[in-house]
């Protein structure tokens, strides 16, 4: 694995970079984003990554996310991946919810889709297996996750799956229960295939009915998000974690919209959030 | 004068907009964005003017600025204008330092720039009245200044001719000397002719030299910016106000460049500059 450097800038005494690398579980260049916080040389720190959503690459958050103050001051590495695999090789959908940009972060079954569409693989095993290759500072025993909207869900899924691993899942705005909203159904199905079954291992809702468990779980929702009761639904979330007894903070945010002037309101509150459950 | 909201937004307890106006001073439609911290109804509220850089729209600063977290901690008003007239109708030059996006907060007097190219005027007197009238929360009484590249050299110069309305004047690595250096002479010298004493007026060491005072400015400027040494010249500002008795604090930044991974790092400190010196 090599990583190419396309830019670095210091920002509140640490770095932003912006890197490039061949990825194997894509089949495609694939570029993502790290804030390393300023540290003594030699210390060792956790890392939060974070899942975007719809039509997002990782320049969204890290233009708009304003998580390098909290980040500084806490001391934790900021990593934000992709949400697809592109370029002109890469099968297409005209629609924004679908394809290019809207990865979902599963690994696709279902032809054209299952040559290039593996960003669950991407996100869970490859990139921070290169992470943890390329970046000395980065303590991998010591790691969170968020995301927001289709990215909250890559956040709570995977969260869920590696309870071990990821011992802080947040998110804003989450795709709850995407079997039961028509994003979700749309991108599962085409996807994974018709068979529902199959799409429970990336529901968060479902994975919880199903068994997995979390410690805790703070969400972020704006009340005045025009996706809420369409497509995010957290009160079914909210009954999977009263119901397996998974201590759910769910803070509905009055007139607060799905953009990223919500996001960044809340961001110094999910990386205290991380960084407090990543102490050493 | 109408307003045209183009967005709006709930950030940090206040409301991002962005809106459009059809303008006299330049003849088209200009856009901008207001940040509106919260605060108390009937409350009237101190206004940081922020001039952008080359190549840059309302939109830079409005999504990587990250000022909204100071502005609603300081109860400010942050107002990002466009930086040059744009459209169709325009006329402009293939360069990213002349022309649409380029606009040098002059009055042109130079064809084919002089029929649109007005932005002196436009943000140092039409923007201002709309603002009056369009937002009853402004206090036009206590107005600050700041900026970036050609946006500092914007701020340091109209800072400078209206020392009565700007009771805060700072920048982040402004064009300090623009008739020495090759950005500024290609600007002014298009915009406004060949005579360099037209310029004067347009040049804050110019100005500063020529009896113009303001009773204190902060400057920071990384050290890592490319443009340091050839284009933005703070030594020359120093040594202008250290003979005319300026206190200029004049950070120079170690590690920064000209991004604005930057201007994030250090603008909480500007809004805190302005807030001080806004009181009522």
């Amino acid at each position: 694995m090599t990583l190419e450097t396309i830019s670095t800038s210091k920002a509140f005494g640490g770095t932003q970079g912006v890197y490039r690398h061949a990825s194997t579980a894509t089949g495609t260049d694939m570029t993502f984003s790290v804030y390393v916080p300023p540290h003594e040389d030699g210390a060792r720190l956790p890392v939060l990554w974070y899942l975007s959503g719809l039509t997002c690459t990782h320049a969204n958050v890290t233009d708009k996310g304003e998580y390098r103050s909290a980040c500084a001051e806490h001391g934790v590495i900021f990593i934000a991946p992709d949400t697809s695999p592109r370029g002109p090789g890469v099968p297409d959908d005209d629609a924004y919810d679908f394809g290019q940009g809207a990865g979902f972060y599963v690994d696709a079954t279902q032809d054209p889709w299952a040559e290039h569409f593996h960003m669950r693989r991407y996100v869970e095993d490859e990139l921070p297996a290169l992470i943890a290759a390329e970046f000395a500072m980065a303590d991998l025993g010591r790691q969170g996750i968020t995301g927001h909207s289709m990215g909250g869900h890559g956040a709570l899924t995977i969260g869920l799956r590696n309870p071990d691993r990821f011992r802080s899942v947040t998110a804003f705005a989450p795709i709850a229960a995407p079997s039961q909203v028509p994003w979700g159904e749309k991108a599962l199905g085409g996807y994974l295939g018709p068979d529902r079954e199959a799409w429970r291992r990336h529901d968060a809702c479902a994975m919880i009915a199903d068994g997995a468990r979390i410690s805790d779980l703070l969400i972020d929702q704006g009340d005045a998000d025009p996706f809420l009761a369409g497509q995010l639904r957290p009160e079914l979330l909210e009954a999977a974690c009263r119901d397996a007894g998974i201590a759910l903070t769910l803070r509905m945010q009055p007139g607060y919209d799905h953009s990223y002037c919500f996001i960044a309101t809340f961001m110094a509150d999910h990386v205290a959030w991380a960084a407090q459950r990543l102490k050493p």
